[in-house]
């Protein structure tokens, strides 16, 4: 991490161009294929591993895990498992979650929007 | 694609969680490792493939090259090359890039800003 000075003191804040701070890391983990769609889905409310599986297409069983898995990992996610046969298991974003994924709808959304725009570059 | 319709009209919107739609493509070139950190770079000015590769931590030649190009194809990025010798290429953001470049430093910052607190949460 590098120190910032600003006007009123020193503020510690993270550099995601340094490959060494714990920020590029959670940088890449929430803009992996998977976390991406992960974060947007959760923002419409919890779901449940099939719930989620099916809402984002193209996703495996075993690459929805791994994303649920890390960012869980890194806090932006909570996990709970209802004592059902067989155990139902919920996940949803916690207050730190619905700050990322804010912003990682806003991207999505964004793009949602102009794609005809975009497109039509592609295309050109 | 999906049709969305609005309160005045019909509105040709894109839809992230369906694999076949062009906005997912878009979405997963501009959240790609490299290209994400090639936008937040850029929004400071235009910048030559040195300047980027030495901003860009840990970034090869070859994967700094594969990510501009796509984001080239996708019209965000505007590529100029001097009639130097050798010739000098600089990168800069297109309108379109302005508008994506935004959002993908609102992410990276907000991470930036917050890593004191998920790295808390991660060390628990």
């Amino acid at each position: 991490m590098s120190v910032q000075v600003s006007g009123l003191g020193a503020q510690l804040r993270g550099d995601v161009f340094d490959t060494n701070c714990p920020s590029r890391a959670v940088l890449d983990h929430v803009t992996s294929k998977w976390a991406v769609l992960v974060l947007a889905a959760l923002q419409d409310g919890p779901m449940r591993f099939s719930e989620l599986r099916r809402r984002i297409g193209g996703v495996s069983e075993k690459m929805l895990a791994q994303a649920l898995r890390t960012l869980e990992g890194d806090g932006f996610l909570h996990r709970e498992v209802a004592p059902t046969t067989p155990p139902q298991v919920t996940y949803s974003l916690t207050p730190l979650g619905d700050g990322i994924a804010e912003r990682v709808v806003g991207l999505a959304d964004w793009i949602a929007e102009r794609i005809p725009e975009i497109q039509e570059f592609r295309t050109r």
